[in-house]
């Protein structure tokens, strides 16, 4: 590039169906694959890399999913960035917003926090076909108080090691900032789940716990009491993937990203590879 | 049948999308054609005839539909005969409720009103793709209180005859009881409609008709004004099935179900084999 390159920030959505999850894989449809195809085409070279807020999952979703990429200057400022790459995509991914991204902005290091929430229609024939792609049913009612007491016990700075598929040498320690659940207007349960970060299988783990609970195989206090294990625990269920949508991702205000994506690559570099993952 | 048939009330849902609509049709998937082989499998005989509230086309949702069928009394009466239909359903339809109807009850003809709803995700990437399937997108933004003011204009009995495909014999008057928009917490805009009945293709004819206010093509008072006309009128275009969902349909209390059944017969019977369909 003869300039220096612009970073452009992303915000997509995506119905994970039908994608071998976010990250690009060599022969898989993969959302990161199908989004780099259709950036390549747009600047006419080399398709340029994306770097994202969370990796999701096979089959999980996202409304809120933020990404960025270092485009050169003509394309960052072409003002139908967005309606062409819209045209580009196939209609399972559609990019909501695309704009110069501040100073210091990184989407994975500098995010302070991920929302996601779990659908589950509870009882027999509950489940609404319109919303059979992103809503998991479950066979036995679930007790709502159950689950609400359940999760308060698991809030705050945890190692989460039971809830994660261990890596190598990478912390398992996050900072759970809300667990809570709710019926929407279709009797759907809704867990919403927001940490700093996430490890691999973490929020769908939780899930499997809180199913659980609700449902009267486990006391109220065992997802808590997991906590403290030291390795992944066998007896949790990772619940299925297309009940899970990643909501939004917080950042800090512009004048302290730099300082955010500091924090974060000293957390989580040295020790691997290692990405925020549901 | 040895004993005389039990009429059993159906109450479903499903996603129209891999349909040919509602009614039966050979070599064609229809909700009908699949609901009442499931039948035949639990009766064990010829399958029995359904009768529908609301016969929705090709690519129209339903959330709220209704049905009758006359069933043999043991399996009327089996307390597994929900899940054992929806073990025989494909994941598209759920049957949410089985119960015997009360006397005097026909799905079709015993029924007060239909409620449609329509979602249109108006300006260009607005689209969440988990909802792709019943949101129209409509590439211009929508001015929703010139809609609104349109729509207040169409409300009560008219002769819809401009926003119906003509069937001969048939009438084309019908009470407009409910027609509202407003935007739900994702920004799209969810159009309302309620009438006693609707002739063919009456709820996407003003939904095109709204669509063409909206967007500024047409003056507020247009779509009011078709109500002068005695035909289909060319200029109103019909708009795309998917975004329409039958959400629900009223009934009157038991004791007055077999007479609005008479009244209903009498309305629309003698003309033909007309049937309320949006």
């Amino acid at each position: 590039m003869p300039f220096p390159p612009v970073r452009v920030r992303l915000d997509l959505a995506y119905d994970g169906t039908a994608f071998s999850g976010w990250a690009a894989q060599r022969e898989l449809r993969t959302v990161q694959g199908v989004l780099e195809a259709a950036l390549g085409t747009v600047v006419r070279a080399e398709p340029p890399r994306l770097t994202v807020a969370g990796r999701t999952d096979a089959g999980v979703h996202a409304r809120g999913q933020v990404a960025h990429v270092d485009l050169p200057e003509a394309v960052a400022g072409d003002r139908l960035l967005l309606r062409r790459l819209n045209g580009l995509l196939p209609q399972d991914v559609r990019v909501h917003r695309v704009r110069a991204a501040p100073a210091g902005f990184d989407a994975r290091f500098s995010a302070t926090w991920r929302r996601y929430r779990y659908r589950v229609a509870d009882g027999p024939d509950a489940v609404d076909p319109l919303r059979r792609t992103d809503t998991l049913a479950w066979p036995r009612r679930l007790d709502l108080d159950a689950v609400r007491a359940a999760s308060a016990g698991l809030l705050g700075e945890h190692d989460f090691a039971a809830y994660c598929r261990r890596r190598e040498g990478a912390t398992t320690v996050r900072a759970l900032l809300d667990l809570d659940g709710r019926r929407g207007s279709d009797g759907v349960l809704e867990l919403t789940v927001r940490a700093d970060a996430f490890c691999h299988s973490m929020v769908r783990s939780l899930v499997g716990a809180l199913l659980a609970v609700g449902e009267g195989r486990r006391p109220v206090d065992w997802p808590a009491g997991l906590l403290r294990r030291t390795a992944r625990a066998d007896d949790v269920a990772v619940a299925p993937p297309h009940g899970l949508c990643l909501e939004a991702v917080g950042y800090p205000p512009d004048d302290e990203l730099a300082a955010r994506q500091q924090v974060t690559r000293a957390l989580r570099l040295p020790a691997g590879d290692v990405a925020p993952r549901p």
